[in-house]
């Protein structure tokens, strides 16, 4: 989306006018360093559906992929993931250090919230309301929360191995490892679909919050199982790294829990969940579209 | 103060029901572990000067604390200042590990801000204020600002050294190490003191916003060339550390710029004025007591 880019980049530009040029060069280079934008692709489209204009949606959309981004520079740190590497670019960490990377990821959960309450185009009521939710899931009962649950099922890095005390890691069941995946992925993609729906009608009615967060929650879910897959059975070219290299690095993935074929079933059901869900509400083609190429995809 | 133990303990537990006992175990361990509450006595008392009651102030005198205890997390960490001690006690990630205490102090972040959004006392308009002061002055033009700063201009863990192709470190003067030491410290004080106005008088003029801020960064200031005197002639018992560990550590302070006569004679100037802001408001007595004691600290 041409005009997300050009949107993020100028509110970047005024949010870090006068900053150190180390730091907010650290911001500029993991923000501006394209990936699909999905999320704020989700808030455009819910604040049309709920018949807003492009306008109305644009703070939130910078706001949840800040959050988004802030959420992989730390994800990348040594200390968690330890990946050099992101999207074929080095990672924040490996280009800045890590005090700078962790300090860049610190900045933009604080950027996200000064991005809505700058806006113009918002009421205080939609403000108070959109912060809410993007805090709400992508702190410690959402994303965060998912990540943390994601490292104790895990083999590598798994607190309850590292630390001493902290007793036997948790036996996850494949319920649990959902739970996971709805925190871990669902919860900001549901903050992105509310959000587009509290910019387009400031007087959205709950039910259609809890539609968008049903909506969100089976999208994260089999966007999450389609990534197992795909680390089996994809295209080693297309994904850019080798198969078999989440289970290789310790990763406790769905497919512990089932075979292949019931996993694309289990996928199938959710897409087709998602999308019913869709087709109660107007102007949904290119909300069914995103859905149907995302859950398709090869990479 | 017991009032604000008592609703920090409360908030949080409202906050981390239903969390994982890990992660929620490392926020307790970092946010209810004492301190001076500094923060949080500036919000209720600058509150009550602009005629609100405690209960207006609670919500943001916990959402300050939440973030200054999130900011001291990110610190201590093994690559910002690795110190695997805070306030006596083994600091977060020497007990829960790297990645939770990381994590954890993410989830502060976004603590902060649900603490004030389901705030009932506050209306909209002050929620939105609140929240914009906080992220403002907590980010990446105030505190994470004065964190990237005191990197760049200090010996060890420097950036500039340790990545290549940023160039040369600058060289600062005092006029930048003041800047720092606002930015650093000053800005969070000035955030409470500036959301205490707030939740006191949901009209509170501009103007004794822009003196809140005035008072706080002095007192930031004098505090932090306070504690670089101290670390040249304190009392090693009193401060528990051996004198002269911020030069050992090859932290760059005030005291490189001029001798502690003329850096003592600076605070008590600091000092004078933030007394003078206060002077111009009724009920200061509280105020004006805890800044003198503050700036007369031995420890």
């Amino acid at each position: 989306m041409e005009r997300f880019e050009r949107v993020i980049a100028e509110k970047l530009n005024q949010e870090l006018a006068d900053v150190h040029p180390l730091i907010s060069g650290a911001v500029k280079y993991s923000v501006l360093s394209g990936g699909k934008r999905l999320r704020p692709h989700l808030v455009y489209e819910f604040c049309r559906m709920c018949g807003g204009r492009f306008d109305d949606a644009d703070s939130a959309a910078v706001a949840i992929e800040l959050i988004q981004s802030y959420s992989l520079i730390h994800d990348d740190l040594p200390c968690m993931d330890d990946d050099d590497m992101r999207r074929g670019k080095a990672s924040c960490h490996a280009v800045y250090g890590e005090a700078v990377a962790l300090l860049a990821g610190d900045a933009l959960g604080s950027l996200a919230a000064s991005v809505i309450t700058n806006d113009k185009n918002l009421s205080d009521a939609q403000k108070v309301r959109i912060i809410a939710i993007i805090n709400n899931l992508s702190g410690i009962r959402g994303m965060i929360g998912g990540q943390v649950l994601d490292m104790i099922y895990g083999e590598s890095n798994n607190p309850y191995r590292l630390i001493k005390g902290l007793g036997e890691p948790p036996c996850p069941t494949a319920g649990d490892i959902e739970r996971m995946y709805i925190l871990k992925t669902g919860a900001l993609l549901s903050a992105a679909c509310q959000c587009g729906c509290i910019c387009g009608d400031e007087n959205v009615a709950e039910e259609t919050l809890a539609d968008a967060n049903t909506y969100a929650e089976n999208l994260g879910l089999a966007y999450q199982i389609t990534d197992d897959i795909l680390d089996v059975e994809g295209d080693e070219n297309l994904l850019g790294k080798p198969l078999g290299s989440d289970s290789d690095n310790g990763k406790l993935t769905y497919l512990r829990f089932c075979s292949i074929d019931a996993a694309k079933a289990r996928c199938e059901q959710l897409s087709l969940e998602a999308i019913a869900v869709l087709q109660r509400y107007p102007d949904n083609e290119q909300l069914i579209d995103i859905t149907k190429k995302l859950l398709d995809r090869q990479k």
